[in-house]
């Protein structure tokens, strides 16, 4: 009994880090059908996201009924509340990048992001792209260096967030407003993407350590 | 020790009501600072905030410690992971009427909402304020059909959205980009504030039925 729980501990690992895989994917996706204007990524980022929405409520499920049956505690009590917390962050993670798309398909095949955002933008979608990578690592190895390495990488998201806001805001914004809300919709987007997967090493930390990091 | 438990778990819907309760006075402190240019009301909502982060935190780990220690079943389990579950959504509303706050602090004197905007955005600032009283009473009486009211009445603060993105995105906004991205900013603060509170319906009717209602 002991060792099939530990069995499906360790099946509900392997998902929750091929979920947050597909999260990469659909940001991948998501950022492709903004900078390449590509109708087909921007529908691949939905089907993801939708395929993301079933698969967390599996998992979601599933670590409920481990909780109630087998009544864990410790460690694995915490794997498993970590568990649905990463869920969470997870699911929201699939609907920003499909946030993003879905900006893209509505401006089809008007390009969204002007020629001179394109490199603050590319990068955040690379720092997204690196962050939801980071996070499956993270999730896989549970390994609180590289959680904490995660958290501090979040920074760069931050920084290029008020870099985008600065150009948007400044007096000589060429591209009017509604180019402006676009942008700043899409800096948040991947901005609070990014969020998410400092949650997800936090709780991470959490499940090896008992503990929150501090800041 | 069950009826022991059972006080642990009344005294913890009545604290995470009373942090529903917050999450009003904040989001009712930012639409002030926001709409009065108000610099006192912009730092009584930062205070509420960091209140409801000490709070959370307390409330949260209480929660699990009672997974932990009492192995609850049934409907005590789904109110815990519930709670848990809604701690999250309560910090964030939080940290979003903060977000508002501070978008007031920032250009405090100047007003931040065109004249023309002012409608919108106090209407939005009503909706929420609204659906944090409404979220605060599901919780307190896990009233399923409350819930549901409190779902469906989400749809206002979407159209508002719509409402505010369709005014910054005309042609003949008149305010510059610079405010539009600060519109823009502000009314996704509320909208996710509301969506959070739709979190909160849905959670508790996972408590009462053990499933989530759909769509």
């Amino acid at each position: 009994m002991r060792q099939h729980f530990s069995g499906q501990l360790e099946n509900m690992r392997t998902d929750l880090t091929d979920l947050c895989s597909l999260t990469e994917t659909a940001i991948d996706h998501a950022t492709r059908a903004l900078l390449d204007t590509d109708l087909g990524a921007s529908e691949a980022c939905a089907d993801v996201d939708t395929e993301i929405g079933y698969r967390a409520q599996e998992i979601d499920h599933r670590a409920l009924t481990l909780i109630a049956l087998q009544a864990p505690v410790a460690q694995d009590l915490r794997a498993l509340i970590s568990g649905i917390h990463n869920i969470a962050d997870l699911r929201r993670m699939g609907s920003l990048a499909a946030h993003v798309a879905e900006v893209a398909r509505l401006h089809f095949p008007a390009p969204v992001v002007p020629g001179e955002l394109r490199g603050v933008i590319s990068e955040m979608g690379v720092a997204a792209k690196a962050q939801a990578a980071a996070a499956t690592e993270v999730l896989r190895d549970r390994d609180c260096e590289r959680a904490l390495e995660l958290i501090r990488a979040d920074a760069r998201t931050d920084a290029l967030l008020r870099e985008l806001f600065a150009v948007t805001k400044s007096d000589d914004w060429p591209y009017g407003a509604a180019s402006a809300v676009n942008i700043t919709l899409l800096g948040r987007f991947y901005e609070r993407f990014c969020d998410h997967t400092v949650e997800i090493g936090r709780n991470v930390i959490f499940v090896v350590t008992g503990d929150f990091p501090v800041a």
